[in-house]
C-alpha cells in the first residue's frame, strides 16, 4: 500500500500576506514536504523521540545552512523580525508536521522561553541560558502546572520559593512539564510572596535541571505514549532545591505578569500550527476521497457526505485562520494587553475546529484512518489536548463572555 | 414594560477598515440607533409595510438631507466610490434594524437592479428605469425563481421570452419575486435561447409591471405574513407579456452571466446585513443577560450556560465578518470569478451563524423572546429563509467541496 | 401546485403497544388524515382561531359520535381508563395536526385543568367547573406565568390572594396564560401563606374570568401572530379581584405540589405531542424528496445531504419516543416523583429533537418550506417556545444534572 | 494521587429488566467492580495484551467458578438461553472495562464465530472448533474486511476460494482481523462462485493459522498500539492456502447471508458494550466533577457548563440503551431481517453518542483526562473506531434513509 504524498496547493492571497512572510512561508513549505514528510512513518509516529532525535538534529542542520533558523527573532537577535502576523503565516506551515517546529527551532516551550528570556533575561541569564537555546544546544522547560490546583485558576499554586539565605528554597510539585526530559533547565513558577495580592505572588526563576532535589518522577502516559525527549510531558519534583537569587526572572512577584505576556503570542503560535495541521488533513482527506474507488465507477469524493466534509473544513479553516491573523496583527498594533476577548475567542474554536477537521479526516479514511500509518491518528490522540492546555475550552468561554458582559453591567 | 434600549458598543478596530469607511460608519450607526430603532414595535414587526410605509419615506429624506444616500454607488453615479469591503461595513450597521437598508436606498433586489442597470443598462434604460431607483422615486423586483424548478441548477429555467416582431413575447410563472407588490417594473430572467449550451439560453429583460398579462398572483404568505410593498414577496404570471427588444440589458443569452455577476457583490451585502443582526441580538442578548434577576441577587449573565451563548456568538460573529470582509476584498482585487469559493463558504456559514445567534438571543429572552415585543422573533422568522435563497446551504456545500476537489482530480 | 397529501406509514411494533392503545391510536390517525389535515390551509394556519371555530366544534361532534372523545379520562370519569404511556401512543397521533387535541377535547391546558379537578376538586367545583369542560362546552386557563419573574424558579411569584373577610383578594399580573380569550376561568397561582417555607406559599385559586377586576390585557403577539380563542397566549391583570374561599383547589399552600403532580403527565403530553408533530413533518420530508426533480431524471431523495436529514430524523424520533414512553411507563409504575430526571430528559431532548426535524423539513422543502402554505413553518414559529415553556433548557439541564450529581456528593 | 474508585448507582429500573436478567446484571457488574477495575493500571492500558494475559485467566477461572461462564449461550448449549434483549443488560455491565467481555468468554469476535458455528456448523466443526472456543481453550478470528475495497460494500471482495481437487484454494489479503494473533482458526469471507449474484458469490470457511500459506503480516499499529494476542487488529495474508471442503460453513455461496445473520445480534452487543462505557465514564465524570477543588470552595460539579455535560450525557445514554433494548427486543420477537432499519439506526447513533460521553468525561478531568492514568483516553482511542468499522456512520445513514424512502417511492 503506498503512501499518500502531497502536492502543493496555492492558498487563496490574504490582505495579512507581506512579500516576506510569503516568500518565507513557501520556504519553509517547501522544506516541510520535501524534508519532513518522510519521518512521518509509523516507528516514528509511535513512541521515543530518542529513535528521530539524530535525523532532526540533521535537519537541524539543513534548515541553518538554508538560512531559516531562527525565523521566529527579533532583528537584533539575529532573525527576520517579522511581526507576529507574519510569523504566524510561517508557524502553519511549520505545523502541518509533527516536527516542523522542533526541527526549526520554534517548539514549545523553547520559544516561549526564549522569547521570555530575551525581554526579561539579564546579561548572564541571556549568556547562560539564552544563546544556547537559540543555537539548538540545550533545551528547556516551563514547570507551572501543578497536579493538586486546577488550571482554570493560574493564581492558585502550591509551589513555593523562600528567601533562605542568599538562595531561593524551591519546593513543588508540577505535571505536564512538556520536554522535562533531557531539558537544561526549567523555568518554575513558584510562590515567593504569598502575602501579596493573588496576581502578585509568584515569581519564574530558572532551575538547572542538575539542582539536587530536582526529580523527575515519570513521563505522564499520554494517550498510549510516555515518549521521551522533546516528545514528553513529565510530573517533576523540586523538593529543597536551591538556586541563586540571579536566577529570578525579571522582578520578584512579577511571575503571573511575565506568563501573561508570552499567553498572547503563545496563543497565536499554537492557533497557527492547528490550522497547520487542519489544512494537512484535509490535503489527505481530499487525496484519499478522490483515490478510494466505492466501486461503479465511482470514488468517495462522488459522495455528498464526504463533499459535506470538505465544504465545512475549507470553510471552517479559512474563517479561523482570518480570526487567528487578525489577532497577531491586532497584537502587532497595539499589544496583547487589549486583545485578550480575541486571544480566548481564537483560542477555544481554534482547537475545536482542528479537532473536527481530524476527525472527518479519520472517518473519510475509514479502517486506515485509525492506524498508525498515518499521521490524523497521531493528531487525533497527541493534539486532544488542545481543548485543555493553555486555558480549558470552559475557561475561556466563561472569561470571554465575563469580558464582554462587562461593558454592560453597570 | 419598559422596551430594551440600544447604546453604542465599540468594536474591534480590523485590519480592513479605512478612514471613511469608519466614519461612514459611525454616521450610518448613530442614524440608524436614534432615528430606526423606536420603528421597532410589535405593530410594525407584525403585517403590512403600508403602515410604516409614509414613516419610512421621512427617514429617508433625513438620510438624503444627512447626505448618506447612495452609499453604495460609484463616484461617477454621485456615490462615495467605495470598495465592496468598505461598504460592507457600513452595511453591517444598516443591518442592525429591518429597515435599515430600505431607508438608505440600499435594499434588496433595487441595489442589485440599479448595480446591473449601471454597468450594462443602456443610456435609455438608465434615464428610464436607472434614475428613477436611485432618486428612491420608484421600486423594481428580481423575477427569477420558479416554483416549478429547484433552484439548485438555476439553468433550468421555464420562463420564455421569445422574438415576435418587434418585441419579445415572455410567458413565465415566477415567485419569491421579492418587492414585486407596488414595484415600477421586474427583471425578468427568460429563456430566450433555448438551443444554445445551458449557460448561455437565459436573457434578463425589463418588463414594466403594467404591461398587459403581467399578473401578481399573491404575496406568498411566509412564516405568518404576506406582507405587502417592498416587505412581500409574490407569485408572479406573465402570460404573454410583450416588450419592445430595447428592454434587454446587455447581451441576448448573457442572461446567466449578468446573474453571476451580481451573486458576488449580492453574497457580500447579504453576509454583511446578517452579520449586524447578529451584532444586535448578541447586544440585546447581553442586555437582557445582566438585567434579567433570577432570584439570589443573581441575573441571568451570571449563569454559565448564558455566558456560553455569549461566548460563542463573539467568537463566531468576529470569524464570520473577518471571513465576509476578506471575501469582499478579495473580490475588490480580483474580481469575483476566481473568488467563487469563498463566496460560497460565506454564504452558508454565515447564514447558519446569524439563525444560531438568534436563537441562542430569543432562548435567552424566554418567553418575551418569541413575542414580537422584541425584534429577535422577527428576524427568526424572516431570515429562516437565508439559508434557502441565493443557493441552498446544500447547494454551496456541494459547489464548493466540488471546486476543492478539482484540484486533485487528475 | 398540488398539495402535499398524506398516506398511512406503518410504524415497528413497540414493546410499549397494548392492544386497546394500538386499536384507539390507529382510530385517531384515521379521523386525524381524514377529518383534519384538510383544515391545514394557509387561512388557517395564519390567523384567528374564531376563523376555523365552528369547523372545529363540527369535527368535535363528530369525534364525540365516533365515541373517541375523553381518551385520557379515568374509566369512573366516562374514559377508557387508559394509562398514560397509552395514552401517550394517541397523543402523538393527536399531534401530527396543530387541532388534534382540540378536536379531541384533549388540549392544553384544559386536560391539566381536568386531571386537577378530577383529583382535587371539590364536589361543588366539579359539577361547576369539571363537567362542562368534560362536555367541551366552556374552556378554560391557567395562569402561573409572570412576566416580573424568571421562570427558572417557579416559588418566586407575585400574586398574592390575601384572605379578606370571605373572600380571597387576588392581585396578579401574568402573561402565556394560554387561552384565556374566551375562558370560562382561569385557575390562577398566588401566594396565600407568604411566610411559609417556598413551596408552601402559592394556592391554586378559582378566578371566573368574569370576576370584577379581571382583566384580560392583550393577546400576546406571538411569531406574528395574536391568534384569538384557544390559540393565543393571555396578559392578564387581576385587581382587587374577590372569589369565595370554596374556589381554592385543594389545601391552602399546596399550589406547588399540585403543580408538580400535574407536571410530569403534562409533559408526557407535550413530547409525544412534538414527536406527532415531528413524524409528520418527517412524513412530509420523505414526500418532497421523492417528487421534487433536480434534473437529469433524479430527485431530491437521491441527495445524501437530504438521506441524512431523514436518517438522523428517523433515527431520533425513534429514540426520543422510547424515552418519553418508557418515562410514561415509570410514571404508571411508580409515580412522578421518583421520575422526575426522566421527565426533565425527555423535556429538553424531546423539544430540540422536534425543532431540529422541523427544521430540516423546512430546509428540504426550499423557499416552498417557509410559505404558510405549508404546516411545517406554522410549527417552527409556534413551537421554539417549547424549548422555553414548562421549563426552559437550561433550567432541565441543570436539575437534571444536580439530581444526578446528588448521588456522588457525600 | 489516588485513583478514582467505583460505587454502585442504581439504573432506573427498565420495561425490558426480567427478573433474571436483572440477577445475573447484578452479579455481573459486582463481579466487574470487584475484579476487573483493579487492572485498569497505566501498564495494562498501554501496550500488550501478554502482559495481562495470565492474570485474565485467573479471572476467567473464578468467572466459571461463579457460574457466569457462556452467558450468552442457548440453553441446550449449556448457557441460560437468555434473549437478545436480556443479554444486552448484562454485556453492558461486561462493557464498563475493557476485558469484561473477554473475561466472560464473550468477547468479539469468538461471541459471533461461536453463535455461527452453533447454528450452522457440522458436527465436527462442532466438535473440533466450537467446544474448544466455548471452553476459552481457543481463540478464532474472524477475516473479512480487506485493504483494496471499501467496506461500504460489502459484495465487493478480492478474496478467492476455488475448489482444486479436493480442497479450497484460497488467496486473500485481509486487514482488521481483530485477535488473529494467537488465534486457532480463521473464519474466512471469500469469493467462491465469482458468477453468481453479488450477494450469493461468496462463502465462509475455516481456515486454521498453521495452514501453510497463512501468514500474519503485521499487527496493525492502532492510535499507538499494536497490541498483540487477543488486543491486536491484524492484516493477514493467504496464499495458496489448502483447505478441506468440509471446512465449509453452511452451505456454498451463502457467506453473505451468514454474515447478515450474525450483524444484528452483534451490533447489538457493541452497542450495548459502548453503553457500558458511556456509563462508565459518566460515573467518572461524575466523580472527578464532586470531587476537583475550584477554588472559593466551589467544586466542578458546581460549574453549569460540566452540569450540561452530565445532563446531555445521561439523558443521552438513557436515550440509546432504550433503543438499544427495543431493537433487541425486536429482533427477539421478529428476526433481525424486519428490523434493519433500527439495527442501522442504533448502530451510528450509539456510537457517536459514546464518543460524546468519553470526550466530555477527559474535558471534565483536565489534563489528567489525556493521561493513561485512567480509563477515557484508553476509549477515546480504541473506541473512535466504533464509528468506522461494522459499517461506517455514513454507510449507515444512506441505507436508513434509503429504506426509509422506499416506502415513498412508486
Amino acid at each position: 500500500m503506498s503512501r499518500i504524498c502531497e502536492i502543493f496547493v496555492l492558498m487563496p492571497p490574504s490582505i495579512y500576506a507581506t512579500p516576506r512572510a510569503t516568500a518565507l512561508a513557501a520556504r519553509v513549505r517547501d522544506f516541510v514536504e520535501n524534508e519532513l514528510f518522510a519521518l512521518e512513518t509509523p516507528e516514528h509516529l509511535t513512541g521515543l523521540h530518542s529513535r528521530i532525535a539524530l535525523l532532526l538534529e540533521s535537519k537541524r542542520a539543513l534548515v541553518k545552512a538554508a538560512g531559516l533558523w531562527g525565523l521566529a527573532w527579533d532583528k537584533e537577535a539575529g532573525g527576520h523580525g517579522l511581526t507576529l502576523c507574519e510569523f504566524g503565516q510561517i508557524s502553519e506551515e511549520m505545523g502541518r508536521t509533527p516536527w516542523g517546529h522542533f526541527v526549526f527551532n520554534c517548539q514549545a516551550p523553547d520559544i516561549g522561553n526564549m522569547e521570555l528570556l530575551h525581554r526579561h533575561g539579564s546579561p548572564e541569564q541571556r549568556e547562560r541560558w539564552l544563546h544556547p537555546l537559540m543555537a539548538g544546544a540545550i533545551r528547556s522547560c516551563f514547570a507551572m502546572t501543578e497536579p493538586e490546583f486546577a488550571g482554570s485558576n493560574p493564581t492558585r499554586l502550591g509551589a513555593t520559593a523562600e528567601r533562605d539565605g542568599d538562595a531561593y528554597l524551591i519546593n513543588a510539585h508540577k505535571w505536564f512539564t512538556t520536554g522535562a526530559d533531557g531539558a537544561a533547565f526549567a523555568i518554575v513558577m513558584a510562590v515567593t510572596d504569598p502575602d501579596a495580592p493573588p496576581h502578585l505572588r509568584a515569581s519564574q526563576i530558572i532551575v538547572p535541571t542538575d539542582t539536587p532535589g530536582f526529580r523527575m518522577v515519570r513521563n505522564l502516559p499520554v494517550m498510549g505514549e510516555s515518549g521521551d525527549g522533546w516528545s514528553s510531558h513529565a510530573e517533576i519534583v523540586l523538593e529543597n532545591c536551591r538556586v541563586p537569587p540571579t536566577h529570578l526572572i525579571g522582578t520578584q512577584g512579577h511571575g503571573f505578569l511575565l506568563a501573561q505576556e508570552r499567553l498572547g503570542p503563545g496563543r497565536i503560535h499554537h492557533c497557527m500550527r492547528w490550522i497547520g495541521i487542519s489544512e494537512r488533513c484535509l490535503d489527505i482527506l481530499c487525496r484519499r476521497a478522490v483515490s478510494r474507488s466505492i466501486g461503479d465507477g465511482k470514488v468517495l469524493a462522488d459522495q455528498q457526505l464526504i463533499q459535506s466534509y470538505i465544504a465545512h473544513s475549507r470553510a471552517e479553516i479559512d474563517s479561523a485562520r482570518l480570526h487567528v491573523l487578525n489577532t497577531a496583527w491586532l497584537i502587532d498594533q497595539q499589544g496583547a494587553a487589549t486583545v485578550r476577548d480575541a486571544i480566548s475567542a481564537i483560542k477555544f474554536t481554534t482547537a475545536n475546529m482542528m479537532l473536527r477537521v481530524v476527525d472527518r479526516t479519520i472517518q473519510t479514511l475509514g479502517a486506515w484512518g485509525v492506524t498508525d500509518d498515518l499521521i490524523p491518528a497521531f493528531w487525533y490522540r497527541h493534539e486532544r489536548g488542545a481543548r485543555i492546555y493553555d486555558g480549558a475550552d470552559e475557561v475561556h468561554i466563561t472569561s470571554l463572555a465575563k469580558s464582554v458582559l462587562k461593558k454592560y453591567r453597570v
